[in-house]
């Protein structure tokens, strides 16, 4: 409990930054290519982000086995330093469920959790069902817990007024919200500051969200440019508004592709196109091919040819 | 093979008529009820049911454990005689989780299975994708294959001109469209009707579909209301329009309460009203209460006080 | 009074039946062709509809000025017997206009208004809103009301019991639903049934709609198949009922393309292939071409080849 | 057309600032109050508006008639010198109406039309019907013509790649966008900057429309807090980033209440408890009372309260 409450009372500066949430890599057999996850890691991890999350949707953590999912967070505890957060998702349907996940991650060693919320019963998912859920996934976790709102994936939406009640929980630390409604999180800034972290989950309202507040982000394009993403951040910190702008136009195109346009396996042939190991997802994503795949591959060039840097990798 | 090629044969016939998707009971530590489950089977098959669903949305699947889920099917098999079919709900987002599921429970000794459609990754669900997942599923289980469609609940919608191009499949034999849209249940059985069984999975919609075509339903008021759904599929059999379209009339606030307006937690105290096993869902679902579960009980009373016959269990 | 009390005590039997909402020609320069009009009415007198529907959605009455449609009227009341229904669609987003209109329309003649639901201020038109609205029209016309539902068009829903309300005001007849949801007009047949009449707005569901209860529709196809709606209508009258799904199978498709496909341009290509006088849209609305077009031309010509009777025009 | 190109070279320049889209005041009767619309306008231009927009969603456009649409701009041309921008609302359904719309408000002096996106009939606006239809209304009018979008309300999204291909017309100058999308803001700013202006229509993003490159808003909340609207833009125009988010968030509530919440009946209201003359609403808009209006009360006293200048009229 004393590590809970030294967590809490820093919660905004410790989760503050750019977190990418990293795929995970299969082999021809559509199995989980371990290797080429530790060689993503290691790559994260050399480039400026602080930490990584594992087992989020990009990480088609819905597709896995639990045990599979274990095996994740336990390569990624190896592959990653203390010095940086360690994020698992462990959303889940059921309340118990969803309980039993954070303990094994907590177990497993991560720093935090990224709970989704649950999308199966969505008619019935009022706020009175969402702060229950929440509650005992927090009271039963053994490590900080971070709300997850993306209604386009679960059509449910965590709003600003449940957030602010959940906020009170000592163990609910932060918020990620995927929505790309600026509006909902200055809401959450407004309502919550203080009290939790407000991250953001849509990388083209990046600088716009870090101008209401937010303080960071978890992004697919972080998976690819993520030097580019805490450069973004880091224009802001330093009031560099014209600077921060002309990058977020930059980056606007690539994030686009590997999130709403084409999901996972856009984000998988950027990775490729980059220069990390994307390889195929799992089914029933198919792999992007034919015009689709070159349009990531061009957006992915376009990006990097014009970035004042090299790319991580080159 | 033998067995495969004599239902596909005679699918239409052997799916037929009315089924419902039981619930799963829980005892008050949120643990499966499985001796409650065996009752109320035991009253299930004593209507004029065609046969049970189990491990459906009613069933709270998407709450269960692999484990639990695979002691149900167990419980219901023993409990299920020959004569009756035993469909078990396999649906899983990944494609090589939801083979397994379907190998699985034909193994514990079901008549099919029952596949929803992926929903994690619901935007990029498309024709293609949705074509290859159902094909590998259907390729993969010993048993037949009945498509799942409830886009309310899942955000996919498999369209006719998808389940057209699926019903080329020897070993899908039906499909249970829950969407309520009898424009979409007419092109069903226009475009696929002799190669698969087209099933209602709204009983709202009963008497309409039955009219265009479909040649049964998976409800869940039949969890409540079994003779009064299979009378009411005996009027469209024999003619009896007018009756059926009485019987339609008195069973619409009934089942609208225990689907779009209160889901499973108002099935269930519907149930705990007409003498089954209802008890208390699983969170995140909570259970109904207050003036709203009143209304359930009121339209559970007013329904069986207007049957011609008493409830099966008086 | 004395001929509203008439009419309200047999609307059912007076409002029942196959009516074609008619579209409105316009010439090269954009004109509305008043010559066209009235051979196309002359055509559609000719054939067993109750009567006709001027000014409606399919009329493009939203791109007529009020003294065009104030003409269409005129010109609709010389061509149509007084032994069939004229009725004019006299809708408008504010209530004070909308009294103005169905005045205008009841001095020109028309046997009733056909009033859709304000659009405009869509969010604010809850239950209250609506019943004003529809009660001060239904006190200001001269003629009889009947009420007009068509979400996808108007981003609002005149819920039945909304509708069970209003159908206290001795003025207001009917409604026509355009939703193609059987469960909501089923919903509102059992309410409202010996209070109003329950038109259906949409062919894909002309069937399942009368089998629920609906006395007749008002249909786009009907512009152009307007026999075998009327025989449609006829079978389910009589009971045969594998007659009627027959032909409702025939139907979908061609009813498919002159609505939630193509729209108004889908409808007079499909005219001008029956052999009426279809011509051009209004601006906004762009003259269907290419494939679309083709698409359209080969749905009217299968539909017609399978007919067990000519066109009416052949 | 000297005009023209003058304007159009500084289009950004000119239509830069905060309007307010006022209100139209009705009397007991119901009828338009032009008296008041006097006061209300001389209170307006009082403040640092650059300008004002009359007969939009706002001003209830859709609910009055042509005439009285053309006395409000007489009127408003009358009030408001020639030094500020007068800007009248006048889409219209039809292309044709809504070219008619622009000339005769060009003919009463307005400096700009704003014209938003037809919406009857939404399934067929594609971009190739909202190109044609700008187009021609650009060729048509005499003034400068702003594009307006404002999905929630129309059903119909004008997306950045339309506004881009409508910003090679010289007639049209600007884009509203009220759909609260900043990612939507973004790319118009992205693709269209320096070719049209981009103005954001929802105070509830006003700050990050600001950050991403907006150059003004059109605000209902302007319309009772203009001053504090003004300090917003002129905070970010002088890099002053905490002083301008520290008063977004004291506008979210406020603004909420008079847009998204309770729309044009709430914004009257507001307009009442801050001494400007709101009145009622024309039906079927019906007057905020009860809970609903004390809300909305309380949020505007609350707003002032905390203002570091007096109300505009105290």
């Amino acid at each position: 409990m004393a590590m809970l409450s030294r967590l809490e009372s820093e919660a905004a500066m410790n989760i503050a930054g750019i977190y990418p949430p990293i795929t995970t890599p299969f082999n021809g057999d559509g199995d989980v290519d371990f290797d080429a996850l530790r060689l993503n890691i290691g790559r994260h991890i050399s480039t400026p982000v602080a930490g990584i999350v594992v087992l989020g949707t990009n990480g088609e953590a819905p597709l896995l086995t639990e045990s599979e999912g274990d095996r994740v967070i336990e390569v990624a505890r190896e592959a990653v330093p203390r010095d940086r957060m360690l994020i698992a998702g462990t959303g889940r349907d059921s309340t118990r469920s969803a309980i039993q996940a954070a303990r094994r991650a907590a177990g497993l060693g991560v720093d935090a959790v990224l709970v989704r919320t649950p999308s199966s019963y969505r008619s019935q998912m009022n706020g009175g069902a969402l702060i229950a859920h929440y509650d005992a996934i927090a009271d039963g976790s053994p490590v900080p817990v971070i709300l997850y709102n993306f209604t386009a994936a679960t059509g449910v939406n965590l709003a600003p007024e449940i957030v602010a009640r959940l906020a009170d929980h000592p163990n609910i630390v932060g918020v990620k919200d995927s929505n790309g409604d600026t509006t909902q999180i200055a809401e959450l800034v407004r309502t919550c500051s203080g009290r939790l972290s407000v991250l953001v989950g849509s990388a083209q309202t990046l600088y716009a969200s870090l101008c209401i507040g937010a303080c960071g982000g978890i992004l697919a394009v972080a998976c690819i440019a993520p030097h580019a993403c805490a450069r973004l951040a880091a224009f802001v910190s330093a009031g560099r508004h014209a600077d921060a702008l002309a990058l977020q136009f930059r980056l606007l195109p690539l994030a686009r592709c590997v999130t709403t346009r084409y999901g996972v396996p856009g984000l998988k042939v950027a990775m490729d196109a980059a220069g990390w190991i994307g390889g195929p997802p799992r089914p029933p994503l198919l792999r992007l091919g034919g015009e689709e795949a070159e349009e990531v591959r061009r957006a992915t060039c376009d990006f990097f040819a014009s970035e004042p840097q090299p790319s991580p990798l080159a």
